[in-house]
């Protein structure tokens, strides 16, 4: 609401970012003052950000429509940072481990493995860095705007594994969370970045709200169909959980949005 | 079996903790080394066992028998930190707000919550530090004489919850691994740490050795008895997939030990 202003009366951002700051810094001291308090803990606003962030992809919390506003320079920090590269390359190893050594691939044409696209196969960072990394509220349409840009960079070391699959003769499986009106501007982005030789790709239509059964009503149409779901790779549990599953899920880390 | 030699052999202790030391700073170093020259990442130490860690809570490590080597310093110092005690209050503060504003209670006496006992309701931190937190292997009749002493600390957070569940009328059922001959010692020590007023207790026979199937065997129990399990609380997968689960579930941190 306070971008909306902006535009026609120029005094407001600077009050508004004023304000914002004040309300952070307030809301920050609130709850930390609070917990010190409550449980007898030093607890600093860096612990604070790092055991949501933590609990985010433990899956305790769930639903959250914005990134805490007082972690908000936490979250930028991590989703720019070297540690962010560790661990999502690492997850990715252990993608790459399972695939070699627990995998016993049947070779006809039935294996198959599922992706998901945004902050799986390329990487959403650069939109949500004019967002405060997830603690301005999001507008769809502008998502969907960058998004036909097709310039999200790739990430790098899920197109290693992605290539290895395709090495193996596994089919890959796209089901992104995308409307169908973006099939394009993905395709494009997704073939510039590397990305080439998947099986299928699915995006939403406009009826289904509930991302989670709309992946796995796909995932059930694939098995019917006589694929054998080795892996589901993604970066949101909406993408891993329901029925039926991979016989594995690996999940790469995201504090920055929460889709149901 | 380097501690088994060092009573009858005073030398070697030392020896073995050099030859240890030497091992990890090349284990350490070769993990290290490698990894910078693969994906052109400066990767610390740190970085790495921090990305490890983060890899098991997301269940994209499992299976695993001990600490990397290298990272047991690390894992130390977690497990022993503000963090890890700030990590899990944000948990049970995730499971206060589903129970208060998620759960329409029925009131009946159907309504049940699940816990885990060790590293939920009861801490092994203490008896893990002589076995480097993980880092080395693990003597299973050591840890029963340990907790045969009835001496594992409280999770003062978790009594809180336990608590609050009670004051709801909500049935509380423990579901452990540990074996039935901990019985007596086990309930002991929950009762001094201040736990009481479960409905139920369970404890694994010697012939259930797969912990999912075992857990998720109880709760069919449960369900088909009348129970609505509103959640789960626990530190391992093992206690919370499986099938009938829980309407939600709660993983608390524990990077120490992997229970399959």
């Amino acid at each position: 609401m306070a971008m909306a202003k902006a535009k026609s009366k120029p005094v407001l951002p600077l009050f508004s970012t004023f304000f914002c700051l004040f309300m952070a810094v307030t809301a920050a001291d609130w709850n930390i003052v609070n917990r010190r308090n409550k449980n007898g803990l030093k607890i600093s606003l860096k612990n604070y950000c790092e055991s949501w962030r933590l609990n985010v992809e433990l899956h305790n919390v769930r639903y959250f429509k914005l990134v805490p506003e007082e972690c908000v320079g936490y979250i930028g920090n991590y989703v720019t940072s070297t540690q962010y590269k560790v661990d999502s390359e690492r997850t990715i190893e252990e993608c790459i481990v399972y695939l070699t050594k627990g995998c016993s691939l049947k070779g006809d044409g039935t294996d198959a493995w599922i992706f998901d696209i945004d902050d799986t196969l390329i990487s959403t960072v650069p939109y949500y860095k004019k967002i405060q990394y997830g603690g301005k509220k999001l507008n769809i349409t502008d998502l969907e705007a960058w998004m036909s840009g097709a310039k999200a960079p790739v990430l790098g070391h899920t197109l290693r594994f992605f290539n290895l699959l395709k090495a193996k003769g596994v089919d890959i499986i796209l089901i992104s969370a995308r409307r169908e009106a973006l099939r394009s501007a993905t395709i494009e982005n997704l073939v510039q970045k590397g990305y080439h030789g998947w099986s299928d790709l699915f995006f939403r239509s406009d009826e289904e709200k509930d991302v989670e059964k709309y992946k796995s009503d796909v995932r059930r149409r694939l098995v019917k169909g006589g694929y054998c779901i080795w892996g589901i790779l993604g970066d949101q549990y909406s993408s891993l959980e329901g029925t039926p599953s991979g016989r594995r899920t690996f999940k790469l880390p995201n504090p920055m949005y929460y889709v149901a």
